[in-house]
């Protein structure tokens, strides 16, 4: 009898290593002999939908390995959500046509919690069918805020990178703050501020970039942003702001200056970005120092060439621990990373149920903000600092730029008719 | 007799690797035995007019060794011009009352054309007045935009970090084009492209990113944009666009959508940013399909964590020169980079005068520009590959960052009465 196969998916916004865990996962699937094929879906849920799968297995074993080093989600993404499965029963009955129509008894599902919730409900429309399936949930999330795990794959780099940015950047404004006296870095963060929070990092004493860190966990008002950046320039005769894209006022309006068409995501979420740009304009004209913006965007989630090597190794834990879950019997979990207690960093896996997950967020605690809402404290840094360290040098190619690979996506053919 | 003492200072925008250009100079003084005291000039000619000087001399060895891998303006910079000697007589004067009160003898300014006018004028001026001076130009600026060399110092750094975030950007755009379709990543540039063409590098096929590149050197229209866009999107369903902040439209008016209140600097340049938003919004209408923005801002030329060893070479060996072409008896001259004609990369210096690189200014040349007007071409790739080569590994932290050095800027103490 053929063994049955596994499925993996990489969802929503993709990190620098998320496609280290999925290596995890087919590294292990290959020293597995209960594992058929692994099949890939191509943009997440969208290809188990549109039945566009892809032969992980034929893929060459040193393009597997160099998934290591290869930022982004090299076997797409998306940010498709299923409805509940009342809602959306067509495409929840689609999936598990597929899941049948590939014999695929195990579903790997790589992604934050909107990844986690369709995960579950797949499950549980399995179980109702009486389709025997495992699932089994990968943490991944630079914006770090996911309940039940110590910290999320993902987070480590992007803390790494935009604190060395923040840092390179807050040497310029030392440098030129006679000409650019305040600059206004925007960093991403929906709802949590730990990006944010990661970039006080930076400031190894008071008079160091960033000065003033704005999350969304602190109450905003512009009055207080205000008399914030009057006193950093006061004392320093210069400014360096850090704001969480997820800005909002006391009303819980976003703070934002987005004219773009498109202001809602498929999720129903505000799109935000252009906080910084506001802030540009406030502070200018009530504060009347002039003032530069800078948004790093996706490359804050892409930084593979200044990745942490912890991040690169935990990440790839994740999908091995994934794999292995599933062949002893675990079903319906998200491994979590769990950091030992111990004088030295240790961290381990552990499990949590894919509903908990789905439902949970984890924001920046009051203990690691400041009383005057506008930095870190100690705390925080001790949370952070071990997440960000090692280094994890990339292969430069004969260019002088960093190889990635892409994966050669042999498709499996298919078996149904078109969907979507 | 006392030996005479020199000045070193820096000016304009900071770059990663103007800080190796001054432990050129200041080691190889301290080599030399016809240098006193090198002084540094706090902010760039400012610390000339205000008197703010402190003991170059007097740094410990290894922080001056550590300037190589330290990004931005240690000694601090500025935008500060001097008007014509007519125009800005007091100013003029004051530099040379500062240079008689501390006996300086020798000035070394790494800066750009606008800092190459300023030596000059100031080199002049002594020569008026009889005072004896040696005025020695160092090339700083990540624009390229120097004539007279075949390149800057500071272009390779920052054209490395562009060209690996538009790779590592354009991943994700690779992932993410289903929710995500069209990425828009500003660059600096004010009137030349060549930051803009740097990123074309990461295009190792056409199918990469970037996929559309403008820069100021090509005529800019909506229609050409919106066709252009149409077409890349048909092909890929996805598109991702490099637009250099100086963009003007056929009557010359740049494309911005800066809405800050400080609309011009100190040179009457107009201040730029927005471009890419202002690119945002029209595709989003036009073409429909939804855009992100992004701005790297200064980090672009703080990027010391991802630096090029050519880059960072070339300008210890311009600080170097500069020294040495002093000592042998060259005055009024900026130190050139020459890139000698073989089959492998080798380059050296070189002399110019500092009032035709004061006047002169290199654009992208239509060579290396396609004939669209929309992406490089293989001749500009073999210009740029060179420059970037080469890692410059920083030394990390307890904390997991970066080590960068300050300078401890033991003040001289002053002489004179207050000036601005």
């Amino acid at each position: 009898m053929a063994k049955p196969n596994a499925i993996v998916a990489q969802s929503g916004g993709p990190t620098t290593v998320i496609n280290s865990s999925i290596c995890g996962v087919i590294q292990e699937a290959n020293r597995s002999n209960k594992i058929g094929k692994v099949m890939a879906a191509h943009n997440g849920i969208l290809g188990v939908l549109k039945e566009d799968l892809f032969d992980a297995s034929a893929e060459k074993p040193a393009v597997i390995e160099a998934l290591k080093r290869t930022p982004s989600a090299a076997m797409g993404s998306c940010r498709y959500k299923l409805k509940s499965i009342d809602q959306a029963k067509a495409d929840f009955d689609r999936v598990l046509d597929v899941f049948k129509a590939h014999d695929i008894r195990y579903f790997f599902y790589a992604g934050g919690n909107d990844s986690m919730d369709t995960a579950d409900k797949v499950n549980k429309l399995a179980a109702q069918r009486g389709y025997e399936l495992v699932c089994i949930g990968i943490p991944k999330t630079i914006d770090n805020d996911l309940a039940y795990t110590d910290h999320c794959p993902g987070f480590g780099s992007v803390a790494k990178f935009v604190a060395t940015c923040t840092m390179e950047a807050g040497r310029d404004t030392d440098a030129l703050y006679t000409h650019d006296t305040c600059t206004i870095m925007e960093v991403m963060g929906r709802n949590a501020g730990w990006i944010a929070a990661a970039t006080g990092l930076a400031a190894r004493n008071e008079d160091e970039a960033p000065h003033l860190i704005y999350m969304p966990e602190s109450a905003f008002t512009w009055e207080k942003v205000i008399a914030d950046v009057k006193e950093v320039y006061s004392r320093l005769k210069k400014v360096f702001i850090i704001v969480g894209e997820g800005l909002k006022d006391k009303k819980g309006k976003y703070v934002t200056a987005d004219t773009g068409v498109f202001a809602k995501d498929s999720f129903g979420h505000v799109q935000l970005g252009g906080v910084a740009d506001m802030l540009k304009v406030v502070i200018e004209k009530e504060v009347n120092i002039k003032a530069r913006t800078q948004k790093l965007g996706t490359n804050q989630r892409a930084s593979m060439h200044f990745a942490s090597l912890t991040d690169v190794e935990e990440a790839y834990m994740c999908g091995k621990e994934a794999l292995r879950a599933a062949m002893n019997g675990i079903n319906g979990k998200m491994i979590t990373l769990v950091r030992e207690e111990s004088t030295r960093y240790i961290c381990s896996t552990g499990l949590a149920d894919l509903k908990d997950v789905a439902n949970g967020e984890k924001k920046v605690p009051k203990e690691y903000i400041n009383a005057q809402g506008n930095h870190i404290t100690e705390s925080c840094r001790k949370y952070i600092i071990p997440l960000i360290k090692g280094e994890a040098p990339v292969t430069i190619g004969q260019d002088g730029l960093p190889v990635y690979v892409r994966l050669a996506m042999k498709h499996v053919e298919k078996k149904l008719a078109d969907y979507l």
